[in-house]
């Protein structure tokens, strides 16, 4: 205990929580746990945390006496009502000084308030993004505090040993401080966001792949470890080929076949879009990568309109429409939409954070985030060097698509990234994420639009005034008179 | 005043209050009017008020004093606070069974929570949904109250003979008694939500016609007219087409020419994308419409991005690409786009309702919402009797697509929409609503996506589980074992 660089506590001990005792106690800490159902408790202690330097409470009391001052205790329980529940619990037993840290999903709002509420009673509050899954909080995640700015000095060095590390030598921690209230768990619900929209965009590639190409899932794996090596290497991309080669042992095909498409959610990726449509940002492509997951809830509906609906019969490979050669260019083009829409992915993640930044006074660094996000988390990419790079270079960029390197990239797949969407329509074939991204980037780079149009509309009807594009003003027309 | 139908009061003069104040007396009602600033009232009773049965009222005691029991209010003011301080000086002013009636532009949860306020206090509470705009307000809206049942004997004739007319004869008032709560509030929401996508979606056809094909307003202005003669019927068509004729006087050039692509927004669309996402309905198209305003406010960014981001020369009438004879091809094609892609916002629209009247147990009725569109308000239009008569034979239709008169139609559009897809595409022109809405209809008609992958992975970071398309159950996998 003595050789202990400290010691912390931990209230729920489901899987990320076990795991994150154990990463805790692997880089010297001595962990306090604490878990509603003690039998999880003593399952947890006699099972993998057995012979380690972890100690059970049987009660939140005895953890706060078992916890030096300032107490440190980490809650890990599921998001909403029982992280309040808990915090109720722990006050009356904690001390001025003492500081709690919800490493769950909890919204933003709700860890506004709770800092608030905490830093009122005299202690300190940390919300923190932690990203990862499973593995992650085992090894190493991502962590993205935020809260009661006095704390970081205290639990900084804590979190920094147990997170991820990237970075030429693997040697910088993917864990920094990022702003006040509830700055570090907004931080995490826009990493989910971004998520969301490449885990779409990868499945758009692999139906494609099998609807038009009609590749099973080895050969698509094949394309996938390919992609991996280069410059799509990211962590969904590696496991969406590991999935890709798992066999069923039921029936021998591959496991992949006969998982159902219907994706759920846990919310995150709804109050990005929705904080997004809030703040005014467009972020058409997470939006839309949300959507695909509630139509693809509709089995029912979807296989019931599948026999009445009219569409296109896709022209398929080896069957008619394409030949061998085409075959590798439809590839590489499916490879040019799915980078085009990563690329869309952050840079409308990275404007709601700046906007939101500016809106909430949080002061966000995002190079700092980029960096963070480069290892540890899901969305763990090759590409966040360059986004990291990106913001170093221009700490006021408007928006990543036009930051050279970006610029660059878009110009090398913007043809392919067209092709597919026009092969996906006229072939019947959904790709939401694909093409909202598309519509994303070609609405971004067109100085003038048709929406000229709407705000004459609203004008007509509405009186709600419009500017011109020749001076200054605020103008309406009375559009119905003779003149 | 012998000859009066009855007496009514109305708080607040801007022009839809106004408007609504002539309305109400032309059709036989005494008003009894007041606003904050004095001066406003003098100037409307001298004003267009001048030899009417209006009176005004110096102070909300007067108007109390003035109207007969049970009284009826409405409050015409600006949505939010506004609405809550003027309840609150009303109540002690007024006694049971009086009833006020909310004609703003409130959001559902605030007109739930003042129901249930106002109704504590012994009186009754409507919150009701008016479109139509200025010209609306005065010669009849379409209006959707909800709120206190008990309300809708007293108030119902009243708003019924303000309301437009519709059907065959012309005699159906467009305004039915909508349910409980926010019902009728939420309903006025959906309905602009789908107004945006209306809107959102001419203005691409409009774009499409003048970057691609090169024409001018008054040639978009004819095609707009015809097809407003045709399946595409509808107040926004109509004035799609009056916009596009009118001449600046200053400079001499189409109006729409001169006005700029910044299109602002006041809160509904937001507020129906936001329901949409929490309630778990794809609304793809209304998401994305939204957010095409968003990004069209980012002028200077997109003038700046203009000049960096590369993007093809788009294939133009008369100078490459297109010969004569592809023109009124071309045309045709983008009509289909428009008229899918209407389709689809209406379907969304109504798939939202369902939700939502399920959800907050208001027993919607379907075919009654689509009869009180078809007049007096922004989105009326031809179609809205197919939906009526669609909804009246099978009341329990899953989505609009699936209905044999829409099913029809968007077998009839497809080709074309999907050509025009490909043709945006590869031309850099961004149609995000067409496109969204293309995504929307592919998506709901595959009985198969691509998002067994998506579930998957989920299920390899996060033990989120799956489910199997061979046999019930929820299954989890360990993705990483060698087995």
């Amino acid at each position: 205990m003595s050789m202990s660089k400290g010691t912390v506590g931990l209230i729920g001990l489901a899987v990320m929580g076990e795991n994150l005792a154990l990463n805790l106690e692997s880089k010297g800490y001595k962990v306090v746990v604490y878990n509603r159902t003690a039998s999880r408790t003593e399952a947890f202690l006699k099972g993998p945390a057995s012979g380690r330097d972890i100690v059970g409470a049987s009660s939140l009391d005895e953890m706060a006496r078992l916890l030096p001052r300032p107490r440190q205790i980490i809650l890990m329980v599921k998001a909403g009502r029982p992280v309040d529940e808990v915090i109720e619990q722990l006050l009356p037993l904690l001390e001025p000084g003492d500081i709690l840290i919800d490493g769950g999903n909890s919204h933003f709002e709700d860890t506004e308030r709770r800092t608030k509420k905490v830093e009122e009673a005299g202690l300190l509050y940390v919300g923190t993004g932690i990203s990862g899954g499973e593995e992650g909080a085992l090894k190493g995640p991502s962590i993205m505090p935020g809260g009661s700015q006095r704390a970081w000095c205290v639990v900084g060095g804590m979190l920094k040993s147990i997170a991820a590390k990237a970075g030429k030598d693997n040697d910088e921690p993917c864990c920094e401080w990022i702003g006040p209230g509830g700055a570090g768990h907004y931080v995490k619900m826009v990493h989910n966001g971004i998520e969301y929209v490449v885990m779409q965009a990868i499945s758009e590639a692999y139906l494609l792949m099998s609807s038009l190409l009609s590749m099973r899932a080895g050969e698509i794996q094949t394309v996938f470890d390919n992609w991996n090596k280069g410059d799509l290497d990211s962590y969904l991309m590696e496991i969406a080929a590991s999935v890709l080669k798992k066999i069923d042992p039921e029936t021998g095909r591959p496991l992949v076949d006969v998982i159902s498409d219907r994706a759920a959610h846990k919310g995150t990726g709804m109050w990005t879009s929705q904080s997004a449509l809030e703040l005014g940002v467009p972020a058409p492509s997470i939006a839309e990568s949300v959507m695909a997951r509630y139509i693809s809830s509709l089995k029912a509906e979807r296989e019931s309109a599948a026999k009445t609906l009219p569409g296109p019969t896709p022209a398929v490979y080896g069957k008619d429409g394409f030949d061998d050669a085409s075959k590798p260019r439809i590839i590489g083009a499916i490879h040019d939409a799915l980078k085009g829409t990563i690329i869309c992915a952050y840079a409308q993640g990275f404007a709601i954070l700046a906007k939101a930044s500016e809106t909430y006074s949080w002061q966000l660094n995002m190079p700092s985030i980029a960096a963070l996000w480069r290892g540890g988390c899901i969305i763990r990419a090759a590409m966040l060097a360059d986004i990291m790079e990106a913001f170093d270079r221009q700490p006021d960029l408007p928006n990543l698509l036009v930051s050279p390197v970006f610029r660059d990239a878009l110009e090398g797949v913007q043809k392919g990234w067209r092709a597919i969407i026009a092969l996906a329509a006229q072939g019947g074939v959904p790709v939401p994420c694909f093409a909202s991204s598309l519509s994303y980037y070609d609405s971004y780079r067109a100085a003038r639009l048709g929406t000229n149009l709407v705000q004459a509309q609203r004008d007509y009807f509405g009186a709600h005034t419009y500017e011109r594009v020749d001076r200054e003003g605020v103008f309406h027309t009375d559009w119905t008179s003779e003149e």
